[in-house]
């Protein structure tokens, strides 16, 4: 009988649930809307429902090593509570783990909905084949995950990975954190569209002012800084810049081998990877030493640092939950 | 026979070498001047020489497990040479390790300075009892080392731990790693003297005026700071202010629980301590969520992020090079 594991990937906007099996393969996937405005208790309701109904379909056919779960939100290890959600209002301090076990009577394994997405890249996405990994979601917020010899790095309070939040310029746009010049307020698709606006009050000459306020978004402006707008190519390479001094904060703490860029604004890769690599070459001299401008190992190095695109869109998440799942039942087994 | 190792700490003004036995006694301990001006050849006769020496005096009497080095600059993993060591001029691209186990006759394992000085605090010093923790040296310049699981952390190249060249201001003085901005050019003793110098620059009333340009060092502004002096407040509050900033992005990173603080300049903890801790909870909420005021776990947690002095002064280096030759022992040895 196929072993498999139950993924969930509980966002802000969807509700996903796939049945994935050892190899990676996606079994069966089911999407909900995300009715955040009925309240926590209808979501996770809603939820263990569409678990349960994946579980029931495939009893006596497969078994079922475990659930894992995403959650947007940092959860502290120690007491097992979202410590907060930023997209899921009021479910603060909430025993969200206990809540759902209770309701499925059986255990889940939860994490960081980044965390989880980095975990499946490393597993099936542009990771394969890493140990180590560090991915940064780029969406409406900035979220990370970091991957450390083929496990989720949670540190001390299971709140590691907060990239989002690591600071990028000191005098810089408040954060809803309580700091001000968080990454997260220049390279998600809501800092995209803010640099705009904040292009188009300066008077600039540019073809985004033709635009309905509406239509004011992370493509938009990614399609007028690919004919060349000035304003929409300044968003980017501050959206690159920063990144890039991120990256590089990073990689002269823990030199890691391989940074993954996901979520919907890595789609303008063309538009921001310029100046994202010129500042990381700036700014770490850990990377100038050792990788080449083509990306190659420096001076015969083997071993270059590595930055590149996501490959498993939205699914990483799914994919990652469901490996944390099988990771933990084999942990539980030996 | 008792069993003890060689910790040979190669700085760039001291050369010591001292055998430590297995419990962290120091049995022996040795200090010569390192004449950079000889050039290397001349300094790694000296070392050798002198730890030829101390192998000397314990044979028959105890057993050496093993020679470790702490050498001050970043040493690349993958071809075993030294990159880069700003006080070591003429140093660049030379194979340490090989030339000195040449002129011993013996294996000997090498790190950099600072990662055998975070080594040396988590195994006898502030980090004793914790798993994982990071030291930032802030001496001439700023140096680092973080033990991660009880090892010292490496990374890809070897290169991990170069928190000195974090970023704490994008826009920021001009460092020799090509970057400017890097924390080494506010919270290090030169960047004291430094920025004492752009507060006399201002006009500023200050009792710094009254020294003569050789007696203004961070010592000197040290002591006018806890005499109330403006001035020389403002330095140690961009001190604490900018190295706040560094570990509040490490902590968001990576979550670690212990953070150390050695180097002379940590001597004025007094007068950095207050602006360092305000940055922290500015800018880390993983910090500010799990660490109350008074340093104890926040709403009945357990676990804090500490944040402390380093307690073995200068001799954590050669303890810590001890102590990797220990444990380089007993990996051969399983």
């Amino acid at each position: 009988m196929t072993t498999f594991a139950i993924g969930v990937d509980l966002g802000g906007t969807n509700l996903r649930i796939a049945a994935v099996d050892e190899a990676g393969n996606l079994i069966s996937k089911t999407t909900l809307e995300t009715e955040v405005s009925r309240g926590r208790d209808a979501v996770i309701d809603e939820l263990c429902r569409a678990t349960e109904q994946t579980r029931e379909k495939y009893r006596g056919h497969a078994d079922l090593c475990g659930i894992g779960v995403g959650v947007p939100g940092i959860i502290d290890s120690e007491t097992g509570r979202l410590v907060e959600s930023p997209n899921l209002p009021g479910w603060s301090d909430y025993d969200v783990k206990g809540d759902i076990e209770r309701r499925l009577g059986t255990t889940v394994i939860l994490d960081n909905d980044a965390n989880v997405a980095a975990l499946g890249e490393q597993w099936l996405g542009a990771g394969r084949g890493a140990e180590t990994m560090c991915l940064y979601t780029l969406g409406t917020g900035v979220g990370a995950g970091i991957v450390l010899e083929g496990k989720i790095c949670r540190g001390w309070n299971g709140m590691a990975g907060e990239l989002g939040h690591c600071n990028v310029e000191p005098v810089g746009y408040p954060c809803k954190c309580g700091s001000h010049g968080c990454l997260e307020q220049y390279a998600s698709a809501t800092a995209v569209v803010r640099l705009a606006r904040e292009g188009l009050a300066t008077g600039a000459a540019t073809e985004l002012r033709s635009l309905a306020p509406a239509a004011l978004d992370s493509l938009a402006i990614y399609q007028a800084a690919m004919r060349g707008d000035a304003v929409a190519k300044a968003v980017f390479n501050r959206v690159g810049q920063t990144l890039g001094l991120g990256i590089a904060n990073v990689i002269n703490a823990m030199n890691f081998p391989l940074f993954v860029i996901g979520g919907g604004v890595s789609s303008a890769w063309d538009a921001f990877a310029p100046a994202l690599f010129a500042e990381v070459r700036l700014r770490s001299y850990v990377y100038a030493a050792t990788t080449a401008e083509d990306g190659s190992g420096k001076g015969g190095r083997k071993r270059p640092t590595v930055i590149k695109r996501a490959t498993l869109g939205g699914d990483g998440g799914l994919f990652g939950a469901a490996r944390l799942a099988m990771m933990e039942s084999a942990t539980r087994n030996a």
